[in-house]
């Protein structure tokens, strides 16, 4: 059996779902079928978890929110009719939005994650009554129902081990399941959401608990690329690729599939298919444990972040102070910043951070404790990083690769600012200034997939 | 004045003192001589400071010294018959080594930096007073004396910063200081040594007490070597060189000038001058705070250590753990070893460490302690691991300078386990496998030195 999941994009109005009707009813292996909220309609549309947010803000500021009641009620109201659902198929929907400030959370983080959530779970409730009005035997299976059980963050939960056991018990099921993405419950019965994205995370934990011999993501793209479509000039479509890549892709920029979904998907050795709704006979890119690599491209892919920023510490004599880099790391623990990486030199070490993490404020506490606790002969913060990642499996075993990769950034005009290789071959990674950051990844990719 | 230091090759006999005399006075600004221990006569013989180590352990030990004893003698009474000393100006050198058992010490610490020190404090003695008895002007300095005050590590002291004001005391004596290296007192009038091949040291304390306009450091080489003659066929000598480019190229393997001297050095802003004792009238190599660079040759020399090993720890979404190199970091420290660099890929982390840190049941207690603090997916030690080193401050704003380096090793089919490049820009890291180190130290120097 298939697990197959949908995103926003294609299930943002009915004619959308029309298609992933068919795409689901066109193969009986497909069994279980996770949706995610009703995405945009056109670019200038709000997301149905967008308006869920600012409902609750609402709720919780005590401000009216008659209008985004209503506008998210429309959305789902709009679908029913595309597919003539009955008022009695409807009704427990709308009731549904308009209750939701009526309920008792632990808190408001709960709260925010419970309206978040209803975005996936009325739609799936939905789309389980479009499926048995057009006559599919199928049912909505809800997370608890299905055995999910998460930890007790409301808005980054991770999925409990537990959960994979109960979930096995669904495999026979003859109905398709229809299973809202994005959320689970908590041991006290409170919904938790994953990260934002996280739908995809319900369907690998889906797609390992039902032992599932592929699982589908289906979006809006054709396949994965090689580089972002938005620098480069007609990128390679990915037709195969491994989870290793993948996860190092994602790092920097490769945002197609999430992150944390490829966890269950590797525990599980279950692969990942990421195709489009609106192109179903594309191929897609299949993402698994192993592949045979081709000689010809090395690299699978390259991508680049711009959130990063660097903090450049030097001090002569540094690595002959036992627990220089534990003071620093304390610095930062106590200020909630962690680190991305730690290049280091002789006598510096540039600490590399998501950028996001840093307020000024939090930058001007760091300084301050790094002056006091280490005294370095100097220090200061690069904003403007990025980090450029070269990555394939095939790089392991290609000498000469490193060359080619700082030559074309050299010709490129490209001024390195840290290179970064460790024991796993698997990826090089440039931090780059931000202005240098697509020129990296056109000079890259030129050189690296120029035999196409 | 010119704060002048010998090394033991260059003393160690009295042909070679001799030679150290003609230096010395034929410069009338070379006020302050700062000798080491007589050295190897021949590539056979034992360094005095070699037979004061055996001569301690046998005397903490009860054993037999009288052979060891007389040995030392032997060494100072060829000296001082050289220059035909009177018995009355040798008998106190010889007194000294055979009173050296018999007196108190606080520990057996202590009682080893107390016998290695007399290497050096027996030969300034005796120096002095070969100056005296050849009608040069000359005075025994002892550190005491001198001011110079050291923090309490027997064996790995530093210099306490009142010592310098002390020091400039004597920046207008008229007859020429000679003073011992390697070794000071702690506060409590106690022998400290500084780390092995400590006259530097002393040399550059001195050199910045005295606000010398130049530390003229004599050893048996004409120059510093872009690289190790022994595995480069006729490097470059350099004439002139940077603090920083010494510093980072004594980090993996230049040996010739002791890496804490410079640091004296830097404060007081001395340049320091590396000559042969052997050959006076080379120019030896200049080094000192900032220097043209030259563009023909970005890159001031290539050193390799083969001393290092790596410990390789991957697991799945490890940079979302947070805390996680702090708890291995925790780990490390709790077994008394530190860590020299961390590079890191998305989800893994090698630690390079100083091999002769890792004994093996060290390696075993540290597997086990991570193997519970972080539950790895994979970690293993990589032995015979080598860091080469590319240094050069014209590095800097030389583009293609990576792709040079990475593409001469590729050529010389050399496989990078590691790439560490900082902000500092100044050097170029790369882990080899200790067969690849020389291979890798030829080829980029054949790379970067091939104009000349």
């Amino acid at each position: 059996m298939k697990v197959i999941k949908f995103g926003g994009s294609s299930l943002a109005d009915s004619d959308q779902i029309k298609k992933v009707i068919k795409i689901v009813s066109s193969d009986p292996q497909r069994k279980c079928v996770v949706v995610s909220a009703p995405g945009k309609r056109n670019p200038a549309d709000t997301k149905v978890t967008d308006l869920l947010i600012r409902y609750a803000n609402q709720a919780i500021e005590h401000n009216d929110f008659t209008n985004t009641q209503a506008a998210i009620i429309k959305r789902y109201q709009e679908i029913a009719e595309g597919f003539n659902l009955t008022t009695e198929n409807f009704t427990p929907i709308k009731q549904a939005v308009i209750d939701l400030p009526k309920k008792e959370y632990p808190n408001d983080k709960y709260l925010m994650a419970a309206f978040k959530a209803h975005g996936e779970k009325l739609n799936a409730q939905l789309i389980a009554k479009v499926f048995t009005t057009l006559g599919i035997p199928a049912r909505y299976l809800d997370p608890a129902d299905a055995g999910m059980v998460v930890t007790n963050v409301p808005d980054d939960a991770q999925i409990l081990p537990e959960s994979y056991n109960r979930i096995a018990k669904w495999k026979l099921t003859t109905e398709i399941l229809v299973v809202p993405g994005f959320f689970a419950y908590n041991t006290e019965g409170d919904i938790c959401t994953f990260s934002r994205g996280g739908s995809d995370i319900t369907g690998a934990v889906m797609a390992r608990g039902l032992d599932a011999d592929l699982y589908e993501n289906f979006t809006d793209v054709d396949a994965i690329f090689s580089a972002n479509p938005n620098v480069v000039e007609s990128p390679h479509a990915i037709a195969h690729m491994t989870f290793r890549e993948m996860r190092e892709l994602s790092y920097a920029g490769f945002s197609v599939f999430h992150d944390e979904a490829l966890i269950p998907a590797i525990q599980g050795n279950i692969s990942v298919n990421v195709r489009n709704t609106n192109n179903p006979d594309a191929p897609g890119t299949m993402i698994s444990s192993k592949i045979e690599p081709d000689k010809n491209y090395p690299v699978r892919g390259i991508s680049a972040s711009k959130n990063f920023c660097g903090l450049y510490i030097s001090k002569y004599l540094l690595n002959k102070e036992v627990g220089f880099t534990r003071k620093i790391l304390n610095v930062l623990y106590k200020n909630g910043v962690s680190y991305e990486h730690m290049p280091s030199g002789i006598d510096d070490i540039t600490i590399i951070m998501d950028e996001s993490n840093l307020t000024p404020e939090i930058e001007r506490s760091i300084m301050t404790e790094l002056q006091e606790a280490i005294h370095p002969d100097e220090m200061h913060i690069i904003h403007n990083y990025a980090i450029v990642m070269v990555v394939g499996e095939g790089m392991r075993n290609t000498v000469g690769l490193m060359a080619r990769a700082t030559q074309s950034l050299a010709n490129a005009g490209v001024t390195l600012q840290m290179i970064n290789q460790g024991a796993s071959e698997l990826s090089i990674m440039f931090g780059v200034s931000q202005d240098d950051a697509d020129k990296a990844v056109q000079a890259l990719h030129k050189e690296f997939f120029k035999l196409g």
